[in-house]
Parts: C-alpha cells; structure tokens; sequence
C-alpha cells in the first residue's frame, strides 16, 4: 500500500520518540514511510525527497530535528504539503528545537507540536486527512473516545487511593 | 457562501494581528468566519463553537490568544478538526503564550506557528484544504512562486543598494 | 463528612506530588476529595465537576496540571469558587506550566503557587478557610509554629556540625 | 468603614497598576486601605504592618512588588492571612519579580497572579472574601456575568468588522 | 574586481544591519557582494549560491537571518567554505535565531557572532583572510590600534566629565 | 585627595548609568576616579589598571559592562581587592551580562549587583569601607535612614491618592 | 575566638554547598560561624540575627537560599554590614534564586556571587576583610598564587595527554 | 612538526568535550597542541600565549570555557588570529557560557559554536585552514562526504526498523 505519510528525522537517534508516531498511524491503518534525512547533512537527498513526496501521494509529512533543528522548515520550504514539525530534546531542553521550528518566517508554515511529541504529530495528520476520509475520522474519533475513558478511569481509582491514604 | 475556515480570537485586540489571516484567506478566495470567544470568560460560547463546528461546514479552525493561551487547546479538545494555533505576544515577548499553546498533552494536539504569526496559520490552513481541492492548490502554489519572487527582485535591486554605498 | 476542598489532577502520574496536599489537610482535619480531569481530554467531566462544585459544599479548588497547563484557568472559568493552581514540572522544567497557569487574562485569576508545590496550595487552602473557622484557625496557628521550631531547632543542630568540621 | 483588604505596593511608582485593584475593590464595595512598605527599605514598618493586619480585621493582603520581589513572601511569613502577590514588570519584563514571588519554600505560601496582574489580585480577594459574605457573591455574580457580555457583544461587533473588511 | 566575500541576508530589511559588515569590508579593500536569498522562499536560489560560491572565489559566507534563521546551517551544508551567521532581533530580542544558528549538529559548523553583530561578521572574514594575505593583515592590525586608541581617548575625556560633576 | 574607589566602564556609553554610583560617592564624601576600559579593546590597559591598582591606594573596584561582560572578572583576576560588578542591559535585557559577569569560577569572585544597578555598586563599596572608616560609617547610616524615610513619607501621601481615587 | 563571620543558611539542605564556604574561611583562619534561619519560616530570629550582627562583631554575611531567595536581601535590609548573597540551586537550575538575590532595589545590595558558588562567598569575605588585615592579605595572597599554580600544572599534565591520545 | 592550531580549555575537566576536536585535527593531519589556561586564574599565562600564538605559527585557536566563560573573548582580545569558542555546560545548561562567548562587542569576535560543540570547532579550524591548503581541502571533502554516506546509510537501515515494527 502507497504511504500517506512521510516521518523524516534529522537522525535515527530519534526513532525511540518517533516510534510513537508510527504506532499510532498504524493503529489508524494510515500507511507511512519513514526516512532519516538531514538538512545539514544530507541537503541534496532532502530536496529530492521534498521535490517527490505530493508527486509519490504523500499528503502530510512529518519532519522531527532536534538542536538547529532547520529540517521541518526546509522540507516545508520545498512542497505545497502540510508539514508537522517535532522539536527534539537533545540540548537545552529542546527550547533551541522548538524555536528553531516554530518561528518560522512569514509564507512558510510548519505546523509545531509539542517537544518530543511525536504522538500529537501523528494525531494532527489523522485529523488533516480525516477531512477526506469518512472511515478514517470514525477511528480517529474512537481513538479520542478511548483518552476520555482512559481520564475517567483513572478517576474511578482515586477513590480508591485516596481510601488507602487515609488508613495509612 | 458557507465559511470553510473559522478564526477564533481571545480579545477583539487581537484583530490587527489576525487582519493578515483574514486577507490571506480572501485572497485564496476561502471563505471564513471570525469570531471573539474567551475560554476563561465565556466557556459556553467557546463550548458550543466547538462542538458544532464540524457539522457547520467548518473545516480548519485558526485560534489566536495571549498570556496563559488556553483557547486554541480547548477549543482542541473538542472538535475533532485540525486547530492551528497563534501565541499573540501581548506579554513576556509572547513566550508564555508559545508555551500554553504549543505544549499540549498527548492525544490533543494544536499545530502551533510562530508569535504573531497569524498569515503562516492561514497559509497552513490552504495547504490542509489543498489535499483535497485542487483549484485551491493551484492558487496556493501561485502564492508559493510570488513568495520566491518578491526574494528574487529584491536581490536583484540590492546590486544599486551596493553602488550607492560604494559611492557615497 | 462532606469534602470542602477538591483536588484535582491532570494525570495521576502527578499523584505523588498531590499526596502532600492530601497529606496537610488530612492533618488539618480538612475533608477533601480528589479527582483525575483533563482539560483537554475529557472537558465535558471538567465543566460538570466545575459547575457543581460549589453547590456540592465545596469551598476551594487546587487544580495541578503540566506543560500547557489549561487545567487551573478552565476550572476557575467555570465557577466562583477560589481556584489554586499548582504547575507540575514535566518539561521544561515546569516553566511551561508555570507560564500556563500564573498568566491568567483580567477577570478570572488563579492563585499560583511554586512549580510542584501541593503542600503551599493545601496551606493556602486552609489559610483561606480559616478566615471563617476559629477552629481550623487554631490549628493552622500551631502548624506555623512547627515550621519555625524546625528550623529553629535545625539551627540549633548546626552548632554540632560545626564542631565536628573543626575536629575533623 | 473598617477596611477589609490591605493593597501593599513596594514603591509608589506601583500605583498605576494597583489602581485596577482599587478600583475593582471599590465597584464590590469592599473597604481597603493601601500602604507603601519595603521588605528591603522599611523592614520595620513591614512587620508592624503583617502582625497586626489580622486583629485590625484585614482578611486579605494582596502585595505588589518589583525585581527581588521579596515584599510579598515577607508579609505572608508574619501572618495568618491570604496573601496574593502581583509580580511587577519593573525590569527583565517582570520575569525576576515572578519568580521571586511564587517560587515561595514549603509552608508559606503566596498566592501569585499574573505579572502587572493587580485586577485579578483583586478578583481573588473578592472570590476569597465571597466564601463568607452572600451579598458580596452576588456582586462577584455580576461582574463575571459582564465579563462573559463584553466578549458576546466583542464577537457582534466582529461581523461589521469583517463586511468592512471585504468591501475595501 | 572578484568579491572575496559573500554577505547574504534572508530579508532585504536586513540591511541596516549588514550595513556594518559592508563598510568594514570596504574600509579594509575587500570586495565583496551582497545578496537577499531565503533558505524558505527561495531554497532553489540557495542551492545555486551555495554551490558555486567557491568556485566563483568567493572564500568566505556571511549569511545573517532572523527567526528560524535556517540559512546560515543551510548555507554551510552545500559549501566547503566557512560560514559566519549573524542572527538577527527580529522577534524574541534575537534569542530564536541565536539559537537556530549556534545550534549546528555535529560536522557543520556556522561561526557564529552576537546578536545583530554584523560589523564581528566582517572582522572574522578579514581575520580569516588574513591567513593567507599580508596586506590584509597589516590594515586589520591598524584597524585593532584604532579600537583601543578609541577607549584610550574616551578614557582621557572621562576626566573631564568627572570635573564637570563635581562642580555641578 | 586621593581616590579610593575605581568606577570602570567598558565603554562610555555606560556613563549616564554609572553616573548614580558617582554622585553617591559624591554625596558620600568619598574620594573616586572613573575609567573607561576594555577587556576586549584594551587588554593592557585593564592589565596595568587592575595590576597597580591597590598599591595606588585603591580599595574598592566598581566595574560595569554589557553584552559578553568580560571587564569585571578579567580585572578580579588581576588584584585582590574586591570587585563589584554591574551588569549593563545594552542587550537581551542584560541577562547576558548579568550571566557573564555573576557565573564566576571558584576562586575569583565579582560582588554582582542588579542589572543597572549602579547605585548599589557604590553603595556596597560604601558598606566594605565602612568597616574600617567609623565616619563614613555614620554618613551611610544617614542615607539608610532618608531610604526608610521616603517611603515612610510616600505611605503617608498614598492616603490622599485613596481618598482623591474615591471622590473621582 | 569571636566569629568575624556569619553564614547563614535558609535551610539546612544547603549545608553540603556551604562547606565550602567554612572550609576554605577555615584555612584562613577566620572565625566563623553558622546559622540557620528563613526569611519566612523564622522572620522574628533573622530579624534578631541580622539587627545585631554588626555588634557582636561580625563584619561580613554570607547567605545563601534557593527558591524565591528572599533571605539575603532581608538580611540586608536588617544591617549595614556586607551581605553576600549565594543562590542556591534547588529549582530551575537556581535561576530563581539568582534573580531573587541579585535583583535588589535601589540602596539595598546584596553582592551576589554564582549559583551554588559558596566558595567564592568566602573568598569575597575574605578580600573584604583583606583591607583592614594585613596577615589574612598575605594568608589570601597565597590562596591566589595556588590557584594559578594548579592551572599551571594541569597545564604541564596535558602535554602527556595528548601524548597518549596520539599513540591510541 | 609544529602545531597549526591551539585547543585551549579553561579546565582540564573539559578535557573530555575537547578530545573530539583533538582527534578530528589528528584524523586530518593537522598538528594541533592542547593548553589549559584560565582568564580568571591565569591571567598572565593567557596574555604570554595569546601575543605568541601567531608567531609561534600557530593559524587558529581554539577556546573553550564554561559558566562566565571570559577566556575565548579575553584571547581574541589579544591576537589577530581567527578564535573559534566553545561554550562548555557545566551550568545552567551552558546558557551562560554561550552568551559570555556569543555576544562579544564590536571589533573583537569570537566564532562561536554549540554548546559542547568541540568537533565543530575544530570542523570550522579545518575550513579556514583549507582555503590556503589544497591537500587540507581535500581530506575535509572526504569528511563531508562520510557525514552524509552515514546518514544515507541509516536512511536504509530504517526500512528494516519499520519492517519489524510492522510484524511485532
């Protein structure tokens, strides 16, 4: 099956949080690709890649850089597609990452998540191609389903823990 | 003609920075609504924009706040349509708007741009509803070439800035 | 005995950091209840613990959140009740939270206190209450006595390490 | 009339931003009284200040400070009373006063609102005070009330805002 | 004559800015060109500069941009040469393309100076071609006598000024 | 008379702030010379100063600088007297001086005051000459008494600001 | 022996960073001596400490505190004697503390030394006392040369570092 | 075989950040030496090597420092040669050693690289060597090409990392 989604990261140093990503677009049957490509390091393959990806049917890409994180920015700069960028932690906390990502210049958005958070990244694609797949936005809205629930459990078991504290 | 994209504000002062999302959207010929909807001040109304956005025709919501921004994640948390959100940099240089908009919890995610960045919201709104309209797209990617091309006269024009300081 | 102060979580994952609010007012003979909510996972169990807790014989809210902390500002849009807002320090170490929480716009305050610190909110809490409860009033007076006794007798301690420095 | 909230302002170049608490304090009928005190320049006058605010009848502090911002944690340490704390944005946009005033040690808390946040100090005390004063809750009512209507009317008004924009 | 130096800026209002680095330049009989290039709106345009950069002669980039300032790391990843990268305050005081520039992932370096420090940008490139070129490096050595000279002048004048103070 | 206290500045554009620490001296009845020197423009200089300074009767240092504030520690590596350090904000609000000027490493200590905060430099410098100056240790009590008096005098002027506040 | 000098400690958590302080007062055999006392669990003791101070002979104070670091300046306000001021890193890396501390206002110092940095309190105890010591100067000038000789050595150690990284 | 460039490091506890510089000069062939100087602590071995370097033949210096991180600013401020800095993290996550070596003031620069970015700053020493050394340039050319072979390499490997998250 062709993939809809592209997650690139800078280096597979951040697969482990990136993992998160791909879990999910798998548990929303949505196929994907993954690549390892630097801005700073490998510009000539980035290019091709962000040159390709509409032509190839990708509709969202997902691009994860830590530090002088250039990378979303620049694929975004080469393709019409939404591109969702994931600020990675490695120094100062990821501050330079989420800077580097998000204070993009007027014209060329990418759309910033969380730092570290690959998951919500996943998530907003699902949302963006929900607009044009009815099967699709029904899994997704089981999926929000399922984080309510999982709140409201949580919340049944305090009371429970909060008995054991008082016995304590 | 029903709107496509709605922009939500905070605070009716928020209206000259969102001014540029508006015409954007125009310009692109997508209609929009805008609205003025506190979540710390009118939980209701932002209560039922957001869960009968989806069933209007709304596609994209673009929310705008300042300070402690809670709006473009709560208005996330009850829509299943993609949230594009806006740090406004009324305080701290917008930094603590930056932070309460683009730090969301995993499972809700809110596609943050830069402070102020109201036009690149509107842009990144026309890139997710070009995945499926293809008019839209085509008079995206002219937006795209006069990005490149106001860059590209520019350079041109600095070869007499050059002279004229060699002259001086 | 019916709880007059409600505290409520984003996650239980901020359990061990509640458990000292829990801990001081169990002290105090304050009851209390406790809740998991999630401003952005389930916002429908927000509005309705919100909307109804004063009515239920609440007196005070401490709401604590992470990252972008709307927990705190969207229970106080909620309800006149005082609302006490502790940022947890997941990323960023806590910054994120504490800007989230502490910069409320006009109109809707919260009543911040340090980065992880549940035991300053129950304090609050009951310093609060105690304005129309001799008894706790009471109460509350011999617990900041303790708190100067400790540190009084801590000095005290000091002179001994002192010594022991010298000898050494 | 005695007075019922003591507004503490480290310098009296404070007083443009303590106004908004006055005023508000004033439009709820609740009785105050303001003092220029310095934790660092009138320590003396501090303590006379907080040991004697509770058996005046004082019920809430609210105490505005700059810079070092230690004025607020001072007074709490020598009361029983409610103390809320207004960083001011005297220098580093208010961000060392902010974190001098709510990152309080364990047992002495202050209540911090948002930097140059004198209304909602107020708003608290009101919210506080309200615990125990029917006819003041009812005035409270009101004003979250208009709060919600300035922001409904500002949502009205944006429709004319928006015809006007499409037709220049 | 063949520019030696390459000074290029994401923006055309840039240029105040850069304005220092190109009198220095001249100041010293380097020749050099400028040019408005975008690492996001005109990646294309990048990649020819960049590429062909050394083998025009050009032997040192000074590449200044504000924001998500990508360009100078873009710049560095097509070219063998060395890159100075001027972020410059458009937003944040400058701190967002300090950190997107200084940033780099290991083996791609961009030598980066103070925030808005164009004229430092243009003294690295003449230390640097110093290395390589004596005539060079005897203007530049006067040029350092003539900054010390400056505070060696100011120095005599304070004395004056103390005078002045003292009989005011 | 002979001066016991050096006012350096990095630059004299930092005059009109160190002006405060010279007219407290002034006032203060203590002899001072002010000088402008560069750590990084006139090393020797700063080298000869810092070198020669106790044995030219010197007591005291005050040394103020801004941006990469090298001057105060360079000058505290080079005399064993002690020096204060004022951190100039000519950038990022003066964190970088501040961070560049405080952060010394173990062994060589700056005495940093506030950001601008020039006056308490001298005041400081007051305080450490007092423990062996017995009178200009009762001038400083004077001025300790006229900082407790301002304020005592600006409480009692706040109650005409109240009363004019209710009657408008 | 009379203590010269007071070390003061908000809690005695910080005793482990403080050692270096004694230790190193210890080797110039200065009297000293320790405290604990908090500016806002034990405000009536810190008033005592401080207002007598000067009269029990001691000439200089150290205090270090973390969090909103109210200590130091407290203390300051309390005496006319020097106060140093150490911030202590308990949270956010002690950037709290630092700007608690070195903040102050306009004629109340607190010379404040780096976060964690109590050995260079001591030493800037020590040069203060320096001045009117003509035996501690020449034990404090010794310090210094060690400093310089460990440099040199660790210096002389390098060359056969690289050694046997060459032959690695 | 005479050393071409000087690594210098505040501390030798640096050492371990600096070896990436040292054995990527080894792996190029260039002669490198490693010296530990301190600004602070030897400030008189600092000028000794700073006003040799060049006439000892030495083309580019290497400095790296921590906290108030004066030392690579200090060495530029005493030699023509191009100095490269290296900010170290030993606190506050290095901010305060990047902005002690970034922001230096006008005419005296310091190429600044990421914090604990050693192999970058040897990467750019290499650069500006190899513009006057053809073999130099070469070897370099080689190393730019291994950076992006490794990252094209891990492009491929990933298909297999996706491959076994699909089947597990």
């Amino acid at each position: 099956m062709k993939p809809l989604v592209s997650i690139i990261m800078g280096s597979t140093s951040d697969l482990p949080i990136l993992k998160k990503a791909a879990d999910f677009l798998d548990g929303m049957d949505v196929p994907f690709e993954m690549h390892a490509l630097s801005a700073h390091r490998t510009p000539a393959e980035v290019e091709k890649f962000a040159s390709e990806a509409k032509d190839r049917g990708i509709r969202v890409i997902i691009a994860a850089a830590g530090m002088a994180a250039a990378l979303p920015g620049v694929i975004a700069a080469m393709t019409p597609l939404p591109v969702i960028g994931v600020p990675v932690s490695s120094t100062l906390d990821g501050r330079d990452a989420l800077l580097s990502i998000v204070q993009m210049p007027p014209g060329i958005p990418v759309a910033t998540v969380a730092i570290d958070g690959a998951l919500n990244a996943a998530v907003l694609a699902v949302q963006i191609m929900s607009l044009a797949d009815k099967d699709l936005a029904e899994r997704y809205e089981k999926f929000r389903l399922s984080l309510s629930e999982k709140i409201v459990k949580a919340n049944r078991d305090l009371a429970d823990v909060k008995y054991r504290m008082k016995t304590n």
